[in-house]
């Protein structure tokens, strides 16, 4: 039986387009000879839809649009659409009013529906605010062979893999007691570094142990703040990997059930791209998230209607990185830099934010905004008579820029990027209606300390080349980021002769104090036993509090770690804990 | 047996200050011959935490707080007290790590764990994220009185009351099967509008059904975006009231089992303030809204350190609401209105707002923005040239402002109140790090038709009298808004006879259809169906999904509604339902 993944990257709530997404994908493998085509989960609208689940309207739309799209596909031909199924018993019964579901269509209709049984709800995931878990095991018959279905978190629960269970049940068990001949996976999987090695390795695990074929099926795409990287694999029953997608695109990818050997094998017939390949990982993090980054940007743009963006240039490494994100998403044509200089800019950091633009091909303006600080100064007089320059004369500087910038986003129509890193955000190093402005921050869950690698590995990179770099850097030339901007210590420029260095320890130091503090949950005890200074250590802690009224007025930020300031970030602001401990 | 109720008001994760304030009512308590104290859910850190309970150390400390407090509570007490319980066995079963719990105090020590049993998932709610639910129904005997111990939500399934399901269980199923003798339910209950009386009607219908008297003891106070109204009230077996405590401020209310009528009656010490006494609900919406609202600004400038504010006053009559919330909330004299005027401001906008200034006795600062406005568009002339003024200019001025606001609020350490309407904020008619600035978005859940409602009650009431009203504002004459606020036409100013209904719909109709589409979770078929012009809510609906981008940065607003853009309204931004259909 030949089987293929449709890895697809669907647009939240556009009901119609995702149907024709898998339509398509249904022609061209039916055109293949492929029996079954898997979407990934949700494929219908989108994962995550998250409130638009709750008019009842859309639930509506989709089973309608479910129906048709089931009498347009090809004949025999099985597909399996995500899609979400009413709970009809819930009023008598008690319980959540949808299933998360998988629908088996074929010969024009819906043959059978899957519910899936294990809810996440930690980080991102919110299911039980929509979902009610489906309570048996899933399985059909197509041509004698005996299938199992699962969904995303399903096979995430594998007490051997992981040391403990985070669920009662493991579906997986009573899959391998129905005896199926092999495991689909329907999945909307969201990347963070080193998931899609993370997903093989347990799922590895979980076909030798049970000794079954697993083919797993991931969403691609951009989607909010949440990127999904696609990594589609099969494995054979001893766990190895016999096809693999492209990480970061769409992809169709052909494998078969060979009923001999009994096992999923390569497909042998070659008229697919990444037809029976195995494609490559990225080889290192900063490639990986490069392409998360890239993708997010280009997603996030394309979802919201915007083909152009403008970014402020600044000269540091922050906002060069983000041009050259950009410049490789929607081509150099479609960036826009703008540099503000004021009084207290070095001269460098214009000659720097030229020649990074001028290596990416972008165009650029220069506003000075001196004369408005002045215009400010004039428009305060007498309310801060009696004052000195202080934080609030810097934040005014940046709120200039901000609306300098989102002045040009809003005449021309341009999506406005914007460039602060995780390790400001986490401190609160950032300003509020200023340099946060923006409609997506590209690299709010991005630590300074991997600004400087993601930009060194660019430089050393080169792009243009391979299939997972962008066209649009093609002619480029080799050093992007130009020396002076990694080199230089970085700096805000609000004050003569200002450093970041002035306000924040090291950002190798401050950024291994933020991974122990957000990431690891650590104690302020448990960080200066690591070696860390108490006193910074405690003044980390007090910023990280302070600065949540920011963070809960940020746009989204593309997530590329276990934990972002993002969906999945849920703090109090009015909240004496990290103050007083 | 006498029992009281500490109505409390918790800072988020300020466990020694909660503690103290829960020792304090015992000792109060235990003075008055009180035999059991109870407390709401989660007392110790507050509701909700949030994502504090991911860190092992705060759950550590709450440990080790709850044991101190338990050996510092007076002797022949049992207090309950809300805390969260690790889950023991949550990595062998499978599970979550912690348990929502009451903890039973007496002697010294703690006696018994009580479990939360329903956890709720909808609105605000993420008690699945955190929370395993509890599997027993939870009792103790005290004195020979048999109590059933029950946690918010776990008294909300009552099927006869609601007309369906909404988990398996009901836990008050089996505490009456157990035969206790009274049952409490210890809750942190987000207000809206009407909240009190449907909590009241449903135990009611409870109590009376089950034949078994019922003590409620909620929370009080603001929690970042959540009001918790107190109202705290004990039913006797018909469901009769036969105590209540106060709305929208900590209260102490005594209440007695009576072993001889085997029910609950009216305290008769009379030491107590509130003891034994009903206190009355607030008798009109609009008066209950004003109180959920300024409680919310002083408990979120309070708990945030914050002990003045900042507004911007522009003569309309959403600026004017909220600087007289302010006035309420923190005295007249910790309020600060600037006045903001351009050339497009009308002559009468100043005089409002001087008006409305002197009625309220804040001061005020004038700051003509002409000047900033000049120069922003030298500065933008080579990249504005041949374009003609509009949104992008209109957004320039509102920036200006925000920018002087917030340097105002840097420099002097203020608080800035943002003063937007729900109706704005639904349809996107506001200037994101414009007008939106703020700490705080102290209307955005008030739709602009309450907004006018609000200020005739406030102009009818006069203030300066009641229990409910705050003593800041005593010296006020009575037309506290100046008419002619309310009877303009409402205009942004933002160009030369701007008015809203440019724009938009009447506010009747707009707030109509709003209240549909975000409540009622209507499709535009039915809001066409229920008489409103189709051109129109198409218009309404586009509107609403295209200003989620703006939605997702603004600050926190306190809830007073069913939905709210808050914590409780998860949208994707990147989606195309609404814009399609």
């Amino acid at each position: 039986m030949k089987i293929a993944i449709a890895q697809l990257n669907p647009t939240i709530g556009d009901l119609a387009n995702n149907a024709q997404q898998i339509l398509n994908a249904a022609k061209i493998a039916s055109e293949n000879n492929v029996r079954l085509l898997l979407t990934p989960e949700l494929s219908l609208c989108g994962y995550p839809p998250r409130d638009l689940l709750l008019n009842p309207s859309f639930i509506e739309s989709m089973a309608n649009v479910l129906q048709q799209l089931a009498q347009n596909l090809p004949p025999n031909i099985a597909v399996l659409v995500g899609t979400v199924e009413p709970n009809s018993k819930a009023h008598v019964a008690g319980g959540k009013p949808l299933f998360n579901s998988i629908a088996w269509l074929e010969n024009g209709q819906l043959q059978q529906i899957f519910h899936k049984r294990l809810l996440p709800t930690y980080d991102v995931f919110d299911e039980y605010r929509y979902f009610e878990p489906g309570l048996q095991a899933n399985a059909f018959t197509l041509d004698n062979l005996h299938i199992g279905v699962t969904i995303c978190e399903d096979l995430w629960n594998d007490e051997e893999f992981w040391g403990k269970r985070s669920y009662a049940i493991n579906p997986i068990v009573d899959l391998a007691q129905l005896d199926v001949n092999f495991i689909v996976n329907l999945s909307a999987s969201p990347y963070r570094v080193g998931k899609h090695k993370l997903r093989e390795s347990m799922l590895r695990h979980s076909a030798s142990r049970f000794n079954k074929p697993i083919v797993y099926a991931n969403q691609v795409g951009g989607n909010d703040d949440l990127i999904f990287d696609g990594c589609s694999f099969a494995l054979n029953r001893t766990g190895e990997v016999v096809s693999r997608a492209f990480a970061f695109e769409t992809d169709l990818v052909l494998i078969e059930f060979d009923e001999e050997k009994r096992d999923l094998i390569p497909a042998n017939s070659s008229s697919l791209r990444g037809e029976g390949k195995i494609s490559p990982l990225p080889e290192t993090e900063d490639e990986e998230i490069w392409g998360a980054l890239v993708l997010g940007v280009r997603d996030y743009a394309r979802k919201c209607g915007f083909s152009k963006v403008v970014i402020g240039l600044s000269g540091g490494i922050d906002s060069a990185l983000v041009a050259a994100i950009a410049s490789s998403a929607l081509g150099s044509e479609n960036v826009f830099g703008i540099l503000m200089p004021s009084p207290y800019s070095s001269d460098h950091s214009i000659k720097d934010a030229l020649e990074l633009a001028e290596n990416l091909g972008i165009a650029t303006e220069i506003l000075p905004i001196g004369d408005l600080m002045t215009g400010y100064d004039k428009t305060l007089e007498k309310v801060f008579a009696d004052t000195s320059f202080g934080l609030a004369e810097e934040n005014i500087q940046s709120r200039i820029r901000g609306n300098l910038l989102m002045a040009i986003a809003n005449k021309f129509g341009y999506l406005l990027l914007s460039t602060g890193n995780k390790s400001e955000m986490a401190v609160g190093y950032c300003t509020l209606y200023g340099d946060m402005n923006g409609g997506l921050a590209v690299i709010a869950d991005v630590p300074k300390t991997r600004v400087y690698s993601l930009c060194n590995w660019l430089n050393a990179e080169g792009l243009g080349t391979g299939e997972q770099k962008n066209a649009n850097l093609s002619s480029i030339r080799q050093e992007i980021i130009p020396t002076n901007i990694i080199s230089k210590p970085p700096s805000a420029e609000l004050k003569p002769g200002q450093v970041d260095q002035d306000s924040l320890p090291d950002y190798d130091i401050l950024d291994d104090i933020l991974q122990r503090l957000i990431h690891e949950h650590q104690s302020s005890a448990q960080i200066i036993a690591a070696g860390h200074d108490a006193t910074v250590v405690n003044r980390v802690m007090q910023l990280v509090a302070r600065a949540e009224f920011k963070r809960r007025q940020a746009p989204p930020g593309i997530k590329i770690t276990d934990r972002a300031f993002g969906t999945g970030w849920r703090m109090p602001i009015a909240s004496r804990w990290a103050v007083n401990n």
